[in-house]
């Protein structure tokens, strides 16, 4: 195959990303969210609020982070958030996904495709500290857009969130402000469990 | 409204985006593609596809430009490629949806966000060029993998193909030799109408 075979196989291959879906709903209540179009909107939300970032970050190197990071899921699906269960084999599934997947493209670009995953994951840089605060964030805004949405239909606990939203505590401080104030608010009215 | 919660609401309102049905078939021709989604495919494409480039790019500015350049269908709708009629007050529709969605922005992110579409609509720069092609390169690949998809749907014509694929040849003329091979292999077997 020539080089740019391999970068059209890869790019059809990605269209399955469309068809894995997350917990969270749209806002409208209609369905529930694809990991694709949740990458979309991280990849806006990162373009909107870096002036929040907890450190300088480099915004190119965000939103290729949030454009790739769930790409795994084609083959490994979606963990949702509050399924300890589905946690405890998550990398093994992800790792044999990432090899396949970006095994895929031209060699450079799938390594830096897997750094870039690999980099999200680990949560250690400014940008995949950044990038995860928003990837908890969105679901958070969601939620509390649709009357408690998931956290109401699983049952979740004020704890489990709490901890959830530990990576936009640690990346965006101010904004964990707000997003305090709407976990206090859908705990008194009843859509996270005390 | 503070430029936080100015944010979040633009942020929770482009959630709409996830909503508008573009032509477009998904490869597994499950349903119809929505435009969130083909933003964040674009924006994968556009991390991967800059080397055939006619001038070069520079990606932070091409791949903001693809996430936002259809947020204005939230108001204005997806127009079919090939449908003239509704193009004749496209402009008209999506220039009252720019003013309205980001004008929910706090004040120079909105300008940033307008500036980007009417650069990306334009065709003139280095960037807007190569978004241009992936936003119609992308279409045909679908088209190619599901037997025809929209162009057999609505009986588009390979004049019809031909103009619409003007923007590859323009800006990715390496990659326009591709794709006039899947369109004189896609009226050899019938799939687009000579």
């Amino acid at each position: 195959m020539s080089r740019l075979e391999q970068q059209l196989t890869f790019i059809l291959e990605i269209d399955k990303l469309k068809t894995v879906l997350r917990q969270t709903l749209l806002t409208d209540m209609s369905r529930r969210e694809n990991t694709a179009e949740h990458s979309w909107h991280l990849a806006v939300m990162g373009m909107l609020l870096t002036e929040y970032a907890i450190e300088p970050v480099d915004v190119l190197r965000a939103i290729k982070m949030v454009l790739v990071h769930d790409i795994v899921e084609i083959d490994a699906g979606d963990t949702f958030a509050y399924d300890t269960a589905g946690y405890t084999d998550k990398d093994d599934r992800e790792q044999r996904a990432a090899d396949r997947i970006f095994g895929l493209l031209p060699e450079e670009q799938g390594r830096e495709f897997r750094e870039l995953w690999a980099e999200f994951e680990a949560r250690q840089t400014a940008e995949s500290k950044y990038a995860n605060a928003l990837d908890r964030l969105q679901p958070l805004l969601h939620n509390w857009k649709t009357e408690g949405g998931t956290w109401r239909i699983h049952n979740v606990t004020k704890p489990a969130v709490l901890r959830r939203m530990e990576p936009v505590k640690i990346g965006m401080p101010e904004v964990y402000v707000v997003v305090k104030k709407i976990i206090e608010d859908a705990c008194r009215v009843g859509w996270i469990a005390e």
